[in-house]
């Protein structure tokens, strides 16, 4: 296509909201223009952009036997109050009245929908697998919309939901489904990881992210550097070493006076922060009938405690650090000298590194005073442990021998989860098996964030420069600068190729702006198209154009005739191509 | 595709709430289901003929120089406040409050996000003109949703916007436009005629409907017989011949005791209704600071008054039929007996069919009178006319010699109007013209109905067995049917052939279900895939298949190596193929 007859509002300078590179560069070479907080217009390079990799999902899913299907944006509120979320579901769920004051809202998500629809249509196990998705835009009211299209409210995604007669034969679907994932993001040209994953909100109890790494990622990945092994913060487990086991004498109690952190105990003490154990008091509200109580987790000194695997542990979605008042009432020590030896009444969650300590020291309840020589399941009981500690960089592997783990901020493209029969028991969504006995579904959910995609590409494919597109997302593939449209021969030259590589079958945008070389170059290297070629008067007299790698930078000139047959290589040879 | 494979709920029984026929053939044929009123899901058949729609769409708009770009369903309540639809648009309008309280709607048009992004980014008229457009799922909020996918209230539309720089370049893109559109739904196999529209609520002065002409359709169109004359029954105006001119005697007050209605007085009187002039009084409310007030609208006996254009003529969007206190108070008598002559105080529009009668009979103002021997301009004031009467089958053309007028239902599947400035200047969107002064942007909006566009192909395409779609709509081209799956030779030479089909690219549905040959033959015509391949045993014994046009019932038999090149060929021969 003609740049000139195309609406690419090019900028010079950033946009004073976009804080990460991929929202900067995408307004700065007329892909977005927002609209409201998190809401964005695609502009034409844009939507080529989400087309391409829309492309490549529908593509990946027909082959997985996947089929597409269109479910209606604004869902009536009856299907979400038989699952419950319509109440559980919090303010990000956009509800409204329709002119007969029934209650809609626009899904964010569509477990209920089909699952409804499936329960109506379905009745025999023969049915199965039924595997189905759809593209579709979806509203999330975000607190706080950021970074473009990484985080908006109106959002385009794949979602699909699968149904199987059994957990052997949805353990097979899920499979499926995470090797197209796998294809999908490898033919879109990331460096990703797919990790373990909590699975959260949305139930069951198997699943993975698709993370793409980047510097800007919201979230952190945990992953080996020998084997597969990848997870997210709140999942991942490490191996760590205890320290070397000592015999313990006996317990003592010493002063510890105004001494609060791991380092002032640990400093003054003369022991190393690893024998230090830290007891952290939660306060859990009153929940189905059950009275509110404290919780202490106990963490070794030198680690962090990880709320998501104490909630989890506790079965609870929310945790609250327990004022200084409960600690006094429920420890009888103020905040920060907290300890397990001879606390009663309240329910202690014991990390496997302080079970393994020896020779320990931990608060003893008391103000300005610690317990020294503390061994566990001597001085305190420990019944049953769990993990409830962070992983971290240079953590040993738990999956292989001699791996260490490495820690990368990610931001999530894909996931995936096994639902089991969470939605279709709850919603009585059932089929008639072999033996004519009613079950439900055993369902399964895929997610791709179409849009939020086309940004960490962006961010993972960018220079100082401007954008980098891998050929599967770039809107055009070839961009042919005629570097003076004032002289005719030129624009003859430049014309006749621009016809021969549409003919070619290859994606081309030809800029035939009236504009200097420096501007043309400039936006050229901005829009990021994989291959850029340029030809100028000097070249037209010498009969060759120069292509340029717009990546590596690489220029080649090539005889203005092998132009088409030299990029049509390039772009089979290109490693996404 | 294999049919084993496809989710296609296909049903015996019409669905008891379906009025029409494409709402009763598509969801029998397992195209789409209802989540709620006016709210449907697309299953996989729907969805396929909703994306060939969607790919004619696509193919026309960029030849006609449209691009595509995507806008947000959600926008900002400040853009429609700035054009005063905020408050003027009606509940059809979704309204909604984020998190944060700030109110937004979900556009079912998007006139506001488009010139607000224009104006924002467009400086100069060497930018343009700009032709963009959208394919999107809107809602609008209809009262009485009903015809399956006819009148959703959610549902598919291509939205386009043009900017030129002046009227003559505006016009040229209009017609540029118009041309598409006639591409569209020629190439989508319509009977269907582009009528001159009511430019209604959207403003303007320039508009065309497309309507597919069926019986179920919910608007009227009027169209002459000899040339190319249309428009909708709002607009269309007629040439009707006036009763012969006759000497009129002085008028005289005539005795009607209880005679109401138009036939009831010209039988008394003994003269034809085309002689009797229908003053109906209507109330107007208050407006604008200007007071309510009476108007008469005169019609000829034999007529009907058209409320849409005489509500054009008032500058008014609302009529409403005065009461009979407001009537007996206006005129000085009841309702029935109104007239002309003599009214005082009351606004008149008089038809010009009226203004051309002689010895004409109307209401005197008085219970149980008539004036008879009534000349429009001696007896009442005839300053000027407006057309206010609905064409009628059987009326002559304005536009040509010796055309009569027809009148069908139709069905709106695209509407374009040239908007001219009122967005523009509305919402200060300027450029700077070749003399650097600033000027509004020229408008154009294009609209086609893409799911309402599938429901009215079905709608025109079908018999009393199933759907007969034309080639471009169709789900699939061909449908394979093996007649007996139990049979291995059979099974074997079904799956050869089948795969030969896709490899000739053609988009073949196989039917491998295990059942009966009545069943697949039943569910095949439902579908209504355009060409039936049929494959038994006795025919594979003699080493042929048969075709069968679903449309004409025309069924050959073909040697089986043939298949693939007749099915090629009888494709390419297809009037829309």
């Amino acid at each position: 296509m003609r740049f000139s007859a195309l609406f690419i509002p090019t900028l010079r300078d950033d946009p004073s909201d976009a804080e990460i590179a991929s929202h900067r560069l995408m307004v700065r070479a007329g892909m977005i223009r927002r609209v409201a907080a998190g809401i964005y217009n695609y502009l034409p390079l844009g939507w080529r952009a989400v087309q391409k990799v829309e492309r490549v999902v529908r593509e990946e899913m027909a082959n997985a036997g996947a089929q597409e299907i269109r479910m209606p944006a604004a869902q009536p509120a009856e299907l979400w109050q038989e699952t419950g979320r319509w109440e559980q579901y919090g303010k990000e769920l956009l509800r409204f009245r329709d002119r007969h004051q029934r209650e809609f809202c626009l899904g964010p998500t569509h477990e209920e929908v089909i699952t409804d629809l499936v329960r109506d249509e379905v009745r025999s196990y023969k049915e199965l697998p039924l595997n189905l998705f759809q593209i579709q835009t979806k509203f999330r009211d975000e607190i706080r919309p950021r970074f473009g299209l990484m985080r908006g409210r109106e959002f385009i995604m794949k979602d699909g939901y699968s149904f199987d007669a059994d957990v052997p034969s949805a353990e097979a679907t899920y499979e499926t489904m995470r090797a197209a994932y796998h294809r999908i993001f490898s033919r879109l040209g990331f460096t990703y990881r797919a990790v373990e994953a909590d699975s959260g909100q949305i139930g069951g109890n198997l699943s993975h992210e698709f993370m793409v790494l980047t510097d800007s990622g919201e979230d952190e990945v945990v992953f080996c550097n020998n084997c597969d092994y990848a997870a997210n913060a709140e999942k991942a487990v490490a191996s760590v070493a205890a320290p070397e086991p000592v015999d313990t004498p006996e317990m003592i109690t010493v002063d510890t006076p105004a001494l609060h952190t791991v380092e002032e105990v640990a400093g003054h003490l003369n022991i190393a922060p690893e024998r230090l154990i830290k007891t952290l008091i939660f306060a859990l509200p009153e929940h189905n009938g059950k009275p509110g109580r404290l919780v202490a987790a106990l963490v070794r000194g030198d680690r962090t405690l990880n709320e998501v695997k104490l909630a989890n542990v506790l079965g609870v979605t929310e945790l609250t650090l327990a004022t200084d008042e409960q600690i006094l009432t429920g420890t009888g020590g103020p905040v920060g000298f907290s300890g397990p030896v001879g606390l009663q009444g309240i329910q202690r969650v014991i990390d496997p590194m302080v079970a393994a300590l020896t020779d320990a020291v931990t608060g003893a309840n008391a103000a300005d005073q610690h317990h020294q020589h503390v061994l566990p399941g001597r001085d305190f009981e420990v019944a049953k442990t769990a993990d409830i500690t962070t992983a971290e960089a240079g953590d040993g592997c738990v999956r292989c021998e001699g791996g260490s783990l490495q820690v990368q901020r990610g931001t999530e493209v894909g996931h995936i989860f096994m639902l089991g029969d969470k939605y279709s028991a709850g919603m009585e969504a059932t089929f008639l098996d072999q033996n004519g006995k009613k079950k439900p579904f055993v369902m399964g959910c895929y997610g791709i964030g179409i849009s939020r995609i086309v940004a960490a590409s962006a961010e993972q494919h960018h220079d100082d420069k401007g954008l980098c597109w891998p050929l599967p997302v770039a809107p055009f593939e070839v961009a042919l600068l005629a570097l003076n449209m004032k002289s005719e021969p030129l624009k003859g030259a430049a014309e006749s190729l621009y016809k021969q590589l549409i003919r070619a079958g290859i994606d081309v945008l030809y800029d035939d702006r009236p504009l200097r070389v420096g501007a043309k170059i400039t936006d050229g290297e901005l829009l990021g198209t994989p291959f850029l070629v340029m030809l100028g008067e000097r070249g037209l007299a010498e009969g060759v154009c120069e292509i340029r790698e717009r990546v590596t930078g690489e220029t080649t000139e090539v005889p203005l005739e092998d132009a088409v047959t030299v990029l049509i290589a390039k772009i089979r040879e290109s490693p996404h191509g």
